[in-house]
């Protein structure tokens, strides 16, 4: 194997990403303080070659795509990122230059999003490669948003626009789209590199009632946040914020509204809000440079129903709506 | 695949171990609140089948020693468990059986220890078995067990008995030893099932100047804490605490003591203290009925130098002692 041992691996390329609390990564943990009355907010996600991303994808993307997807589940609570632990599992095949390009990515998006390597384990695997990331954040005690507290009467509010990244993946696999050059390579871009929402997601706070982010697709995901409020939804499709890009593929017949609401992979913020916040809200899209979009409302029916044009109930398919 | 998909697998197996933080395993992320005063102690580690256990060890024993492993790294800070986030990579082949027997280990293991689960991933993989554990802890601020506290003139001190588990190693491979089928267990044991020292590690906050737990063996370990504290140590081989089982097969020539400064995945805490809380030490020890062995002292001359009973200096072979 053309690589350094686990240390030199360590000293060479994930020391120098080490912060505050890391202890330079030479001792059994991190240590990091909390700023007092503030909870502590950990999630867990991993990626494996060959299942969640291509093993010859860009070595930099892969490592901020990770990073990113675990900030986005922190945005969703509206926490506020603490640091991070990786997990690297380093196939054969895998060289030096590889992991160079993989920490460069890594100190790229530590710098964008203010947070440093706090620890983590660099193993050799006989299979895939695979990262696992442990995002650590914190959130004003009582104050994390859940997917627990939507109210009959809510709206239901996106941010930014969904279903770019489930036809970014379509082009990355090679499937056909008419499109523009420009127009491609921004919905390959939102495939590749999501924004995980961090700023909404601590404005939201105090203002909005249940939140998540959208990972499984807008109407799973909106399930999963009906669920867990004992709630239904009501949507018009014709609502849900599309990017132009998107908006040509729709009009040209090569996507469906369906496939927009089941994408999934988009990472903005599915939210529920009283009506009475919609001024603060726009204020709030406004500071941020973000659309914030009502696509529907909170009812005591429970389930998902997502309207066409014409005010009938689209069927969804398999992967609109998931009971569990 | 013979196992049902990731929510039903989550459903089933994984909500029933989530304690409070957890949002019942729902929502993005977990949400836990420290005692005050504390800091966060954060520790991730990876064990991969075919590398770090067999894939057919028993699950349960798998899931216990992977939850060990991170725990004995709270321990060696002197932290308290909080609980602890796992991503399971499953290959094809992995049945619901053996998720059930995994999940029960789980379960044993975390009323041992008082946690339980916070949060985690379930993915399938085309690679083998893998599991990573994030363990989260609390210590009182600026009182964690460093590796960098050990000062010229501390003793170096050993909990337990060390050398058991890669002997215990061996036999799992299939190598004779002499030994009676309880002995033999009883190494098998360590080997599988290493025994976090929460509670000493507890009890070595402002007693100990340097801890850590031994996983890369006691004598690379100690060369860890020298590195960190910017000391050497002097140690006596002779001194090293090891079980009656592993006695007797150094006394017939079986083992040898540079086998046993080298042997690692102790887990056992390796610390120095002043000489001045000896019978403090005594004290503690007592307490937890767990031996703490004073094995050699810190210098200012830098390196690990075992003497054995000749007083002459044993060579260590490059796993003794690992500069990085």
């Amino acid at each position: 194997m053309s690589l350094p041992g686990e240390f030199e691996l360590i000293r060479r390329y994930f020391a120098p990403l080490a912060g505050p609390g890391s202890l330079k990564l030479t001792d059994d943990a991190a240590v990091v303080d909390l700023q007092p009355g503030r909870s502590l907010v950990a999630t867990t996600d991993t990626v494996i070659a060959g299942v969640h991303f291509l093993a010859d994808d860009p070595p930099d993307l892969i490592a901020r795509k990770a990073l990113r997807v675990n900030l986005s589940d922190l945005a969703s609570m509206g926490a506020e990122p603490l640091g991070y632990l990786l997990v690297t599992a380093l196939p054969a095949g895998i060289d030096e230059n590889w992991v160079a390009q993989f920490s460069r990515g890594l100190a790229q998006d530590q710098a964008e999003f203010s947070i440093s390597l706090l620890g983590g384990d660099t193993a050799f695997t006989p299979g895939p490669l695979s990262l696992t990331i442990t995002a650590l954040g914190q959130v004003e005690r009582g104050k994390a948003l859940l997917r627990s507290g939507a109210k009959p009467g809510d709206r239901v509010y996106l941010s930014g626009t969904i279903g770019d990244s489930a036809f970014g993946l379509k082009l990355a696999k090679g499937e056909p789209l008419t499109l523009s050059p420009s127009e491609k390579s921004s919905l390959l871009d939102r495939y590749r590199l999501p924004q995980p929402r961090l700023g909404l997601g601590r404005r939201l706070i105090g203002v909005a009632s249940a939140a998540m982010d959208v990972s499984d697709g807008f109407a799973a995901d909106l399930g999963h946040i009906c669920q867990a409020s004992r709630v239904g939804a009501l949507v018009e499709a014709a609502k849900m914020p599309v990017s132009p890009a998107l908006r040509s593929v729709l009009e040209v017949g090569e996507a469906s509204l369906v496939e927009v609401a089941t994408g999934g992979d988009d990472y903005e913020l599915l939210f529920t809000a009283p009506a009475a916040v919609e001024l603060l809200l726009g204020r709030i899209a406004t500071e941020l440079a973000l659309p914030l979009t009502a696509v529907g409302e909170i009812r005591r029916e429970p389930g998902v129903i997502v309207l066409d044009q014409n005010g009938r109930a689209v069927e969804l398919g398999p992967g609109g709506y998931r009971h569990f």
